[in-house]
């Protein structure tokens, strides 16, 4: 199995890796306060958009590279790692130089040139499911990373597209253990993003650790009322350290060494 | 929140609901066995299938009244209380004198008229989930139970049809913190079904336990190679007893008192 | 391939067949003014529903045996061939004395025990597809009625669930054909169920009749704001006719001698 | 309602375009006999794929320029415009060279980036939809090229994701009459990657134009035994004859003048 490792920071290791942060980087302020929530709470990845890929034209796009080096600062004042999405060629480029870790979101999946373009970069990258791509489909885009030579590829779990309506998405909890019984790579699940509703992310990050998942990518906001993208499924600060604590207590009973 | 009690079985009590045994009766002595192990797991329900819904007319049909009564003679033995499927009103009408709770399974969700029929009980109904049904229809289908004055309906996710062929359906536990919110009746997840292959069994209960689910719906087989119904999704009796020990720990992070 | 016929009336055959008429028989009134508008536009089969499956305990579930008097009466007065639904056993019993065409619905497509009773009915049997059946399902759920003697089946799409929220549900028409590939049964459209939207009708019954069905099942409403069951897909008298007009000339098209 | 014109050829007109070709340029030869067929049937659309987005990295990915250059001839030998796809902004540079008609592929839906450069070309773009896209999402990404002063966006359903395997997408024609209430742009059908089953695509053809799509979008393929990429979709040339007349007769019937 694959670990990923940065310092003393790890994704498939003994215990469930949470990567929580912003959704979007909208300020200096909003993303250094939520920083601090989430070292507080020891965790050791912070995630933050730079550049947002938004279904629509007019909604906000990103604060490009000045979202980046806020994120830099929050690596240079709290020791957090930073994990942050890159839509396109040029971003990728400019995430490269401030990044830690590298992500590919679900609308890109099957960019096959810029998953080209991520096999050749020097980090890890984090790849999200497509919202209605088969396990097949979810490895040959990580092989399409791994054909380059990049063989640090942590897949993610975001919540496939189906008919209900009291979820965003269907969180596809069943994926984990069928990539980890094909694939070497570690894999997370996103309970944010996949179910779209505050209430459900705890229940849904105890449910994604339950399963098996290497990890969690979680959004937290100060004031989700005021977020520039996705405020409903932010998680408040003391949901987010409730979280924090029952998922490591479940991560225990499941991650036993073998 | 409506608990289901039978002695001192519970449904939607403090502890998680193991309802555990056999996918069809098959013979007497597969189905005593199992129902030994399930009891000494300190589990308090048996499932058994005495009329299997088949997708083919020329498939296993179950054992009928005999199969009913090898049921009632698990609990004479063992104590355990008996969980078991009315197909239709004739059927329905032997369940309601050999069973304690009685299953309406997912291809008769909106069998309107067994629905009106099993709201005339004086057993508990466990309704499963239609493979394709809107928490809404669900829930009215529910309703359609309790219209006819019987209150003791318990809420039975059991997977959702998806593009996906690495499960045999997606369990869907985003269902599940949806419809407690919306309503008081318990509901648990068959990991079983939902998923089609034993080694998933496992993680996806622990999985169920952890998002709130109030129980689960264990298919457990002695021989499953053997098994004239869905053997591979059969736990072994150690499978078993491991997944008792994990869903338990799991349940008492998540079960607190308010 | 299986030609129904009943007197002059053809499903299958060299025309494809319009089965029209009022989603719920509501009153004399309404239905003798449909049936009036349904002959003189040339067709030959009559549908309404005295038996309504409805997803909520509280809707119109229809006007039972005084609805099927009515519909004898449309036939006596004007030649139509009858369907409709019959919901359980009793309802079959029922629509087997007055209906030339028993239709089983989606939600029951998977009801075995109401199929058995179908297969041992003396009548056609209209059967749905479920709203997420395979087609393996439905053709095994044709082979439960043809098991028992019963081998005049008429196969009909009505639409799969899917994610979409621009139609109702998402007619396949692509099964149309894979199903006359298999299968020897005729197979026929509901274009009005499938879209749930009256000015998508029309393009709908002629892209059925284009793919190749061998007719097509359509609500007509006389005042259909005042229906009190899925009016807002009912088409009115002057779309009935341009419908009929256009599906018959592309059924010219299509359906040439081999 | 927007009509593309290029010389005499049009999309959203009178006729029904039919936009006919390889699916990917593997040979000059392969490439110009099938030319020659589609200028013979009186079409005036050609599609060829020069570079591929493929699951697999470990597919054939396309002739890139050279295949460029075959599609030129193909246009300089018959007359014919060319329909071509960008997987990316150095392709859509070159095909802005060469082709009539640049193509975003439906992973690429919204690849955002490359739709923005797609709005600054000085070139019809035409946008498949996502293969779980919903019509919102769908118009959005109309309406990122739209946004950079583009408006010559051709729409082109190419089936959905769905659960059935009897054909290898779900055609979603509801979509199409949808759209066109929406919107202003002309919208087709791909009938050919829709269904995956050469003898599905012409009855799908015919429902296309019969459900009112501006056009048709169809792989031919001289000898598809040996096709490098999607053969088994790919009609051979006498079907492709007998679809052209069937699918004018449908259009003379559909598309009155209003």
């Amino acid at each position: 199995k694959t670990i990923i490792k940065i310092g003393e920071a790890e994704i498939g290791g003994a215990e469930p890796a949470i990567i929580a942060g912003v959704c979007a980087v909208e300020s200096r302020e909003q993303t250094m306060i939520t920083a601090q929530v989430v070292a507080e709470a020891g965790c050791k990845w912070f995630r933050g958009g730079a550049f947002k890929p938004r279904t629509s034209p007019y909604a906000f796009q990103g604060m490009h590279e000045e979202g980046l080096k806020i994120l830099a600062e929050v690596r240079d004042t709290y020791g957090l790692k930073i994990v942050t999405e890159a839509i396109d060629e040029p971003a990728l480029d400019l995430c490269e130089q401030y990044a830690d870790v590298i992500q590919i979101g679900t609308r890109n999946m099957q960019n096959f040139s810029l998953l080209k373009r991520a096999g050749q970069a020097r980090k890890p990258i984090l790849l999200k499911r497509g919202m209605s791509s088969t396990l097949e489909e979810f490895l040959l885009a990580a092989e399409y990373v791994m054909a380059e030579g990049n063989y640090d590829v942590i897949l993610c779990e975001r919540g496939i597209r189906s008919f209900g309506s009291h979820s965003r998405f269907t969180p596809d909890l069943a994926v984990i253990p069928a990539a980890q019984k094909l694939s070497h790579l570690p894999i997370i699940l996103d309970p944010s993003h996949s179910t779209g509703t505050r209430e459900t992310v705890i229940p849904m990050a105890r449910a994604g650790v339950a399963v098996g998942a290497d990890g969690l990518l979680v959004d937290v906001h100060p004031y989700p009322e005021r977020a520039l993208c996705d405020g409903p499924q932010a998680l408040l600060f003391d949901m987010f350290r409730q979280m924090v604590e029952e998922v490591r207590a479940i991560g225990q009973i499941v991650r036993k060494p073998a």
